[in-house]
């Protein structure tokens, strides 16, 4: 059996990220057949043509809709900037491509309503790239919570925080401008409500406060222009059982890199959870001798699948990039038609839902219902 | 010239904890007298004077306002449950004493506020016990913000998390009634709150969510009961320079003992810490070669006044009953009328204003600001 | 019951930790009587005065042999020099007092093996001060091995880094000089020995290589003066059980400040251990779940005894000082005919054997029996 | 131009290690021409045509000698069984293909030589798979500790633990024979020792004390059998410039999974490594305030190459694998001509010769020196 075709979109770091999982994913799983890389598309026909030949692509086009004309691609990676993804992804599901696009759907609810209808429409397989989720610890964290080893959850508290918009020195670009979005909401929150969705479920009630740690910032130009978005982000949840919890969003948080800390809590243990030291998770069980609870630290390994398809050996580490190698197989499950694993369009409209509900209780000063 | 001559009422953990500060401080430090332990109060006469003999006090007895008569007592320390405070810290005041007395105030906003007219009307000092404040440590790092070390404090996030409470199984008893307050609240909020206060200033603007992990408890004599107040508080805060924050408060948290985590962050750096680990703190400084930025874990050491009075080496480790050491050191200075670095009873009162303003947000569903 | 009468000798730091332990022992207890301080001796009779005064003793002298006759003191804390331990430490068991002596013994083996003939022959109580293996969490790792929780041992390695020498900077001090011992090896490991012999039993053959990091120093008074002895010890070991293990230990170690770690493996389990963290201790459980297998990091709480008797709450922390008085609730045991968590003279003078026999292993470049 | 034409033998764990590293080099650092998969080997036929097609190789066969005689094929990665590598690197490199031949060279020393002469008389590139030393933050810390930021190393510690021979009832396998090495050094020491060579050369002397956990271990048809090497092994090292040090490896370390603890000290600070923790490192600077020293923890970033040409945020990790990319990185710069960051097979030659020394060490009890 042939292995799916493959057409790429865009070629930055992300167009590099899918393209490096279209590469290993047969060898490190063994059991898809390996992918054919029928050809990328990039704006610029040269530069395409360099990257066809680094990612391994038998050909590269300036155009992209080249790639959902060639019946030789069964599926399209879309990782374009956002405000592209709607009018790529409607087109490729329409042309009968399956469709994996970088997360998020798009800046505008609407656009994002507007791919999960043509996602149906087209009855194809549209995955997000929500890659956190791919970490085989979060799946063995989600299976633990769905078979109860907190108990009933309680309480839970996801933090995201980087420092890329910490320097305010910095001078002011699109990321700053009200045009990119909310701030950290949605250009981070919408990872932990990925991270939320698969280990507790989405919050129904929502409460937040978004904050600007700079008024204004430097034109590089000369003089000083207003900061337009909020780079921090605090909300208050309900989820559906009725357990509490809070969401935090800092990208201007000095030290902080890759951090999503989760906090879980439950009527019979903890569970705790660091990105920045993504080979390891933490669980606390109160059953047992008092005299020895605590914390423990759990490695990732070959009880944690599919950690062991990567490295037999435990403990040597998983890296960013190898959640996208994931991710890319459970799209295989997904067009195979077996159960999979990611957050598909209409779970992806659930976390714009989210961001959208959060905003709103932010400039409405009150709790918001997360439709 | 004599030391402090001492009454203490209640000889409980606190009281036995406000004994073993009055016995070492003069030791520790060596450069306040040492204290005459004139006389202890307890309920029962004969516990009384077990405890006079076991914490060296000269006299006991069973009725406390006999040490308010005591002339050759200069100071008393209250260490009864919270509903007695009021009582027993004003009418030492107006009998002349200096009073030390255990956090909080008071459980009503109105007695509190008793307690702060009658210190002021006496003139004499009175500290509240908020010992997380006297960490070498944690006064360092309010140093260190205070001398712009991480620039300006932009965002602020504080978490003190225990587990008593975290068994759905343990039986209703007084702390799961409305009558014993707020809940994680007013029981545990004011700690984040004395910290704050000393750290970055208090909140202006709160909005709260409060709890309950566990709707009912059973009762030892069978049948169940419902909770009547909250385990768990989550906050959102705004400062009054504009920074934002996040207060929040778990004693259902299974797993912690002792957490309070700090995360201050700003305009040059960031700063952590772990009550848990209250030896330590951790510092980002956004200067320098971006190769070696991280964060670094101080331990305390003699460069953290007052460490070097307890132990000469470093990183050698105070513990939490050092702590009260400190604060009796600092009553010490209070008295004296130098410089104190205490939580006096005006600024307690400032503390039971914010937690009462955010129970207050919590059942109005909006924000509340802080009088 | 009159409580025990107690002598000081010497009132540095190890003399105020005896003091602020003999102040605090029955307050912390409960179960001992309140000890009554008798008298201190120091070289300078106002120095003398002046401590009494501070530490609560009541009377003071410049001659420590007034101590030993003084009828209403029952027991004589050595805090003095190492130099001076076995002269006051004999003269004091001479005189039908027990001793509490701070460590090592002496620097001369004779000198080590006349104070414990000495100890034998006058039928008393002679403890060595070695605090380290007071911690509850020590106490309580010696428990869980000899309960078999990890199996059979069969590897230990254990460090203890400081920095106070790390300094290549820093004069010529007498530190530095062979009279003072031979370095990080008496200085410092006799205390990882004197944990070794409470959790897996002393080392029966070793092979030390010691090494100096600076060969020489500057003098204050200008030029450069050699170092004598050795700032770094590394120490191979054979236990009884034929485990095998390593003792490290550098004062030279920039960064440690008061670090032990203990790694403890064993047929069934790990165990670590680090002094900078001391209220935590780590525990590794072979049985079970595999995919939860991990350290897990228990923190101190009344489940290990004594600490409850210092904070009922778990967690929260006790410090360095507290260790002394556990130490001296345990002398109070020994006093009182009980079982004694301490290491007596007999067991020091084990721990000065095996260090005298790792410094010939490296002297004559081969194994050494530990006789 | 075109990329190196590659030959595969072995397709076992290591095997796909260096396919997905061949799959991927191009498109990760996009400055090297995309290498040509040719052919690849494995004894089984029908398995090395499934692997084949897995790892995108053109071609397979069931004599590996086919490979060498393909001249489209520029380098042969030699990844099957130890006792196999000299046999395979010898012809490779006769028949004038470059070679990446996983670690350790051979069991003999013998072999290891003949292969190191082969090269030599090849003038082929020879790179051995140590790929610990690829990772970015070693990289880093190598670069560190020669521009002397530590100022002069004092001391190193380096410890290898990992569990898999942990379990006393797993029954006796080759691992246990004699001929499969001494054990824990040659199977695990060889690691560090191709780390101490890139961060602070090799040791000069050495002295070994190895161990036997386990006596002897069951045999699958009943009955036991005597173990025949050592899963443990302890060694003092002395290195060129004086420092003194030790190196640790225990393969029946329960709760170790990948870990390799680097210690460095030296005159102006430290550093520190866990390779369980592979994503940062910490560091500790002697210099600036004294109240702000810390041991700073740095997570790998675009700051440390080549971390950026794998993502371009800082934080977000690296994983095992990735390393082999970095390595097959380095031997495109060998075969280039370029200045490279391996362990090629003379500094493999001087690794096996430190284990060889270390062993002898052993058995005559005494140093040795390492030639």
């Amino acid at each position: 059996m042939a292995g799916l075709g493959v057409g790429l979109i865009g070629t930055g770091y992300m167009g590099k990220c899918h393209a490096l999982a279209w590469n290993a994913v047969a060898s490190v799983f063994g059991d898809v057949e390996r992918p054919r890389l029928v050809g990328l598309a990039e704006v610029d026909a040269a530069l395409a043509a360099r990257k066809a030949n680094e990612f391994g692509f038998a050909r590269s086009t300036d155009d992209w809709r080249d790639l959902l004309a060639d019946p030789a691609i069964d599926v399209i990676s879309v990782t374009t900037p956002n405000r592209l993804h709607a009018e790529m992804a409607v087109a490729a599901l329409e042309a009968g491509k399956h469709v994996w696009c970088e997360k998020p759907m798009a800046p505008s609810l609407a656009d994002a309503e507007r791919m999960a209808a043509a996602r149906r429409a087209a009855g194809k397989v549209a995955v997000m790239g929500y890659n956190y989720i791919q970490n085989p610890l979060i799946r063995h964290m989600a299976a633990l919570i769905g078979a109860g080893a907190v108990g009933a959850v309680t309480h839970v508290r996801i933090e995201m925080d980087e420092d890329f918009m910490a320097d305010s020195a910095e001078p002011f670009y699109w990321k700053s401008e009200a045009s990119s979005g909310y701030g950290a909401l949605d250009d981070f929150a919408v990872h932990p409500l990925s991270l939320l969705s698969v280990l507790v479920g989405m919050p129904v009630e929502v409460m937040a406060s978004m904050a600007r740690p700079y008024a204004e910032r430097p034109l590089r130009e000369g003089g000083r222009r207003e900061v337009e978005n909020h780079d921090i982000a605090s909300v208050l949840m309900t989820f559906e059982n009725g357990a509490s919890g809070v969401l935090m969003a800092n990208r201007a948080a000095w030290g902080r890199k890759g951090r999503i800390f989760i906090q879980v809590y439950g009527s019979d243990g903890s569970m705790l959870y660091d990105q920045e030291r993504m080979n390891e998770f933490q669980f606390y069980d109160r059953n047992g001798d008092p005299a020895m609870h605590g914390f423990r630290t759990v490695l990732a390994s070959g009880h944690h699948p599919p950690y062991g398809r990567f490295v037999p050996a435990p403990g040597h580490g998983l890296g960013f990039n190898d959640l996208k190698i994931v991710e890319c197989r459970e799209l295989h499950a997904a067009v195979a038609g077996a159960a999979a694993h990611v957050v598909d369009f209409d779970r992806g409209l659930a976390i714009e839902r989210a961001v959208h509900a959060m905003a709103r209780s932010h400039f409405e000063r009150g709790w918001m219902n997360v439709a």
